[in-house]
């Protein structure tokens, strides 16, 4: 028997056959990127609770062979999918699913890796909480936690990072240990924590098995807008006014060019403005006050919207359900994707250098593919842009890789941004974290790495 | 000529007199603790700019001399005091005044190590703006990030770790070198970032020497109330009241005992309750909507706690000028320190565990030392308590050890607390967090200790 095949047998005998995954077809989902590319692996893993995902992980790592853990897939850089070599095993937390503990009084969760944002959302409105990332997917808490996720609601209530209180996680060497726990405490300045150095770490230090989070109360009422402005310098002046008028209610704002806006009309079949603006902002404010105490906040926004259409900042408003607006937003990936060929960045820069790295952002793809056309959006109150372009179907692999090249070298290098803002790092762009990251942090990460996975075992990202 | 009389001449030669003390008198100010003791150092080192820091840190680290880095010195764990054997340079980051940027477009602000907090807020409040981490002290941006300040408006804002966007930091080993940057990006999810790695590590491990901070919009109206209950576990059923009736909105909630409220009446000279009540707590609640806008925060709080003292659960409250009801809050610990002999702890547990613990605690102080009086108050809104106790001042030193190790012991023990909440780590306390600090953290601790100060040359904890 192959050594491969007798690892599988081992794990079988312990973890039963819903526990290990080996024929083609029950492997092929976790092989599949949800962007870029697909891989291949030996086994899918799929532990049932905390003890098995410790017999399995040390294991297979005495066994020496590498592992990928996954959640629900949801990734946009590759980082929880196996090489295409198919040497790597995968790490489901799927079935991780013992956990889902609200305490309202703490206003926080403790949650095994396995449940989904939307399980935990779910139980979480039952005590009228909520936990306020907001993603386009459902991915598992044990993935988000692992990639730090953001999304759209970051400006009100930051991310996964400022929503952390405490991690269960298993480490790896120099023999399987358990570190964190499920404290909940808002307040621990006893040094460094293992929430903050595991979380957006990509599951390369060890592996995310729960994780106990800030709840926060759901809002009760809240008010969508769709505006027209004249241009993104105009949409960032919006944004000023704004949180100087509505303050903490602000809970999103969300820019759409031109081409994103079109490119929802084409694939909706209609549009939301009479003609397109030259950009646009999904606003929403949101308040966790009930309707009917003192505070109406669709009025207030009403009369601030009027005051800018008098000013003439806003060109143009739509108010209408939120769901009817937000699916404009959300239908934006999709809809530029239905366009044709997609060069997709997820980039981020200081919310002061979004207008200016905008306009020549737009310049130099136009520069480098003629007739490519960007259809840029993202979360303008925290200074990211997906600035995703639709080139031309004969483009050639070489001028894509050197327009990806050109725009990240302008955010990071002209505008001091990140060519990762909030997806992470993983095989898709390894490169570029490793051309952009600075000595001294791989030399840290190096010793992060000989302490934590010296072999590279765990993962499909260097850090180091 | 002595070594370190050479190395002082050197200092001197390089940064001038104001940047080098070394007279006794001169010395003294930089050598006392503001709240446990006070040490002896070599010299004080006053760098003017990042050229002289850098310098500066590169001489004495190659002299191999032993550093402290110290702020405004308000912390209170002593880890910005030089130790008692007088071998110790202060390096003192006073001078570091050369930037302070506000950027309202980005609402942050990027401010070099020597500023004070109140400097800060002072030109954060001429664009509207604040950095709303609210303290006793008045402490240095770089004390305040090398210790991870916590406060009392943290319920809402979060910490400093929470509010951090970037960190200039000198590193030292093996040579000096700069990281860290004033990008002053909200997303930016490329692996680890210095700012959270180094924040809360008490300056063991580099020197801050600048901070970019998140800043929010300043509050337009706020009211205040003291409010009556009849126990500690009626305000925490309060507090789960009021964030679901007035959620963004609760921006402190403090908790006051008896003791704590009888200690401030004595020393103010008059009480704000007719009668002492079992336990009570200050709240604000604020908002950044102007007044007249369609939102009254004061009516607002007065119906619900109208509606609350007719529900039994509130048992009088008291509405004044918020500064008035401050005042009474920030005068605790003066009043309670002006009772005679104090024992101080900063703990924390979860809010769950909060009126449970707390009876357990008043047990606990009495039984080891009878005729020990607990004024306990603090941050309940984050599950942080100050238990501080007047002690009979005939109390042996090793009576008082041994609460102290009772009270830590009930806390991180039986309930799963920290102890410590806010303070942090420092000299006072490095006994307790070398008891309770689980063998993977100090096994990592000691492969950063390496990595960033292997002589442990800088600062005067041991994390490792």
């Amino acid at each position: 028997m192959r050594p491969e095949a007798e690892l599988v047998e081992q794990m079988l005998g312990r973890l039963g056959p819903r526990g290990v995954l080996f024929a083609g077809s029950d492997k092929a989902p976790f092989e599949v990127s949800s962007r870029h590319g697909a891989g291949h692996c030996v086994a899918v893993v799929r532990p049932a609770d905390r003890t098995e995902l410790a017999w399995a992980m040390d294991t297979l790592t005495r066994a020496g062979v590498s592992i990928v853990t996954q959640g629900a897939a949801t990734g946009l850089v590759g980082s929880a999918t196996p090489s295409t070599d198919g040497t790597q095993w995968v790490l489901s937390t799927q079935r991780l699913r013992d956990v889902l503990d609200i305490d309202p009084v703490n206003r926080s969760a403790t949650v095994a890796a396995g449940y989904r944002l939307s399980d935990l959302n779910h139980q979480a409105q039952r005590h009228g909480l909520v936990f306020p990332i907001d993603l386009g997917a459902d991915p598992t808490i044990g993935g988000m936690v692992a990639t730090n996720t953001g999304g759209a609601r970051l400006i009100r209530y930051g991310g996964v990072r400022e929503n952390l209180l405490d991690i269960e996680a298993l480490l790896v060497h120099p023999q399987v240990c358990w570190v964190g726990g499920t404290q909940g405490l808002r307040k621990n300045n006893t040094g460094p924590q293992w929430a903050q150095l595991l979380c957006g770490t990509f599951g390369t230090w060890g592996v995310v098995a729960g994780a106990t989070l800030k709840l926060h109360p759901l809002p009760q009422q809240s008010a969508t807008a769709l505006v027209a402005v004249a241009s993104a310098e105009a949409a960032v002046e919006l944004l000023c006014a704004l949180e100087l008028a509505m303050g903490e209610f602000v809970s999103a704002f969300e820019g759409l060019s031109a081409g994103a806006l079109e490119a929802v009309s084409r694939h909706q079949g209609h549009g939301v403005f009479a003609s397109t603006p030259p950009y646009a902002v999904l606003l929403e404010v949101a308040s966790a006050v009930p309707v009917g105490h003192g505070l109406a906040i669709e009025a207030m926004l009403m009369t601030w919207l009027e005051g800018q259409l008098e000013a003439g900042l806003v060109l143009d408003a739509v108010v209408d359900k939120p769901q009817q607006l937000w699916r404009v937003r959300h239908a934006v990936s999709e809809s530029v994707q239905a366009l044709g060929r997609l060069v997709a960045f997820d980039v981020s820069v200081s919310r002061s250098a979004f207008a200016p790295f905008r306009a020549a952002a737009l310049e130099l793809v136009q520069g480098h593919i003629p007739g490519a056309l960007v259809c840029d959006f993202g979360h303008l109150g925290d200074g990211g842009v997906h600035l995703n372009a639709v080139v031309p179907e004969d483009t050639t692999g070489q001028a894509i890789q050197g327009l990806r090249e050109a725009v990240y070298d302008l955010v990071v290098g002209r505008f001091q941004g990140s060519f990762s803002a909030e997806h992470g790092v993983g095989p898709y762009n390894q490169v570029f974290y490793d051309r952009y990251t600075p000595a001294p942090m791989r030399a840290l990460c190096t010793v992060l790495d000989s302490h934590f996975n010296p072999g590279h075992h765990l993962g499909n990202v260097r850090l180091g």
